[in-house]
């Protein structure tokens, strides 16, 4: 494409960077907020940059937080007698919006993945130890991927518990709403296998 | 969505309010955003704001321009004998990727819509009237929407041509690649009075 201006170009090339977004869309964007006044730019700008310098990661759980704790750990109402433990914000951010669970989180900032060269160390897993030896929880609900990555991070951490715990993990199964010829023959081997009571459904 | 943190939800929010970017995407993009060094994030906003701030029109032609004559209108090798007369840059910049036109252009910055409260006099109509008028060119182009409103704009622009131009729009006909079943009928119909010889292919 052919923008015949510098400072358009370099914007679209500012949007395209970001994931899911190609050079068409880029476009629409620049030409959005061309259409908006400065002052509006100025502060959506503004927004996002300041987003970038003044996060925080909460000391405890190391979710994004706007101070030293972030508003989860900090809210009185929440249980501390779970911690579930997540890959990263976006699924804390997708366990929240379920409005179902009001324990404690623990981001741990990535999966084991010794293709990667992420190893337990590189993860919030030591700091996660640590919190189960001093605070009061007595289940860890780990919420990772079903994916080899998922099950080795969950299982080197279960081996390395300073104290005895209880431990459980997202059921899994044929997805609400999802067509069962569809569903690959491990989930629906695994869930017939586990099958439940229909009244527990 | 609950974020538990005020700057990523206004961050998200402020990516949300781009056209096409619903809360998810937008979810993804501060998390993208969020694992880039400052400085990046520094020269990503920045870029937008310049874009906006910095942004000029064309005296003559109304496309977007680092400079007070856009790089097209600077063009030595253009000729300047047929103007193309364009909606929004959006089309101007389709247009110039098909790298088929070497001529000048004319962005209206939109089309007459009575419904719309979008008259002639709030586009770039009597600019280009003068143009006509002063300006060496002998053909205009209509590349306009083929909707009422593209329709409308054309007829208005050619009953008030200060001096007889030869005037010429875009064939209208099935898109290359379409499926001739599922083309509308107004189109086929169209496209099988306007037929063409098969050398003009």
């Amino acid at each position: 494409m052919n923008f015949s201006s510098q400072l358009i170009e370099e914007a679209v090339q500012a949007f395209a960077s970001l994931p899911g977004i190609g050079k068409k869309s880029a476009l629409r964007m620049v030409l959005h907020l061309l259409k908006q006044e400065e002052k509006e730019v100025s502060l959506f700008t503004e927004r996002i940059k300041e987003m970038r310098l003044k996060i925080k990661f909460c000391q405890t759980c190391f979710n994004v937080s706007d101070s030293e704790q972030c508003a989860i750990c900090l809210q009185q109402s929440r249980r501390g007698t779970s911690i579930c433990i997540v890959e990263s914000i976006r699924e804390l951010i997708a366990i929240e919006s379920t409005q179902q669970y009001n324990g404690l989180y623990h981001v741990l900032g990535g999966l084991i993945s010794p293709l990667d060269g992420i190893g337990p160390d590189d993860l919030k897993i030591n700091q996660l130890l640590k919190r189960i030896e001093h605070e009061e929880a007595n289940e860890l609900i780990f919420a990772l991927s079903p994916t080899l990555e998922g099950d080795t991070t969950t299982y080197y951490i279960s081996k390395k518990l300073p104290k005895p715990i209880k431990i459980t993990t997202l059921s899994r199964g044929v997805a609400f709403g999802g067509e069962l010829e569809y569903a690959d023959e491990m989930t629906l081997a695994k869930s017939l296998q586990n099958r439940i009571s229909i009244e527990d459904l």
